[in-house]
């Protein structure tokens, strides 16, 4: 069964005709590692749905360097929000970690699908309150435990995803610099 | 009008007799300042909309001091996500900044609520889009700029919220000291 219906059968009924018509308000794309989905100050922002690999939304700082914001997972979603709901540009860039099979819909079509599919507007809110409250999460590490807890803490929970990915993105996500994550990488092997 | 009726109208239509009983789902309370709505580690979360007032979620830290994840103003929801939706404890409080009105809906009865009044999921995934993608850009305040630009910024970009609040409420927000803060204001005046 396609990966964003299992998805969606998880929060509301839709039924496999249904599915085959909410299908075609999607673009499907493969992308390549390190391959940009969407370049900041461009126009065509969309909501990208991960079916299998990983993408980051970053931006690039005063300094230069990369700071991501967001990963984004089998299964999850990825967009700047603001700017996706507005049709503004946004500040920041959406990039595949990881060679990656995404589903991205235009703010247009979402808003027809929500408007045709009364159960998807059931679906988003579940999507949007689970997103918001991880963030909100996040911010609690951030801002209660120490940088070298913040890294354990986050490793212990998703090691798969620590171990598979690049370092420096995940030291970014965290609020760290790639640099002291490989000294705390190094002080925990030796 | 009713406060809630009016903001649920920027989102969808809900007509007043419709309102009238979408308003029985919720408790109105008046509270008075740093009165607690909400202790960490009891059972009774709920979801609370700010009629009037000022609202903060905090957490003790190992410290032993206040820090607050996040503020509601009029207009705001707030709650711990997490603990909502999967009804467990949450290991936040919820207090009143100053004298507050507020309406206060159960997870029982918000998911009936969204269950017999459909355009309440379109207000709520509204609602969430909005506050997840406010999250998100708090993320890159944190990540990209100094203590001091985080500040000046959001001073600049709420300055009656900043003049009418606590410094310290104001300062743990941020992710900074209050003492830093305090400092930082003698700074700007001197």
């Amino acid at each position: 069964m396609n990966e964003l219906h299992k998805h969606i059968l998880g929060f509301c009924d839709l039924n496999a005709g249904q599915f085959e018509l909410v299908r075609d308000y999607f673009e499907y794309k493969r992308v390549s590692k390190k391959e940009t989905l969407y370049e900041a100050g461009s126009n065509n922002l969309g909501h990208f749905f991960v079916v299998k690999g990983c993408l980051h939304m970053y931006l690039i700082n005063e300094r230069g360097s990369q700071q991501t914001l967001q990963f984004a997972i089998d299964n999850w979603w990825l967009t700047d929000h603001q700017a996706f709901r507005n049709k503004t540009a946004s500040e920041f860039y959406i990039q595949a970690v990881e060679a990656s099979e995404v589903l991205i819909i235009s703010n247009e079509k979402q808003a027809e699908l929500l408007q045709k599919y009364p159960q998807m507007e059931v679906y988003f809110r579940n999507i949007y309150e689970i997103a918001y409250g991880a963030a909100i999460m996040r911010m609690k590490y951030i801002f209660t435990y120490t940088k070298e807890e913040i890294y354990f803490k986050f490793r212990d929970a998703f090691p798969d995803f620590v171990n598979n990915m690049p370092q420096y993105l995940v030291a970014t996500y965290l609020g760290l610099s790639p640099e002291y994550v490989s000294k705390l990488r190094r002080k925990d092997v030796s």
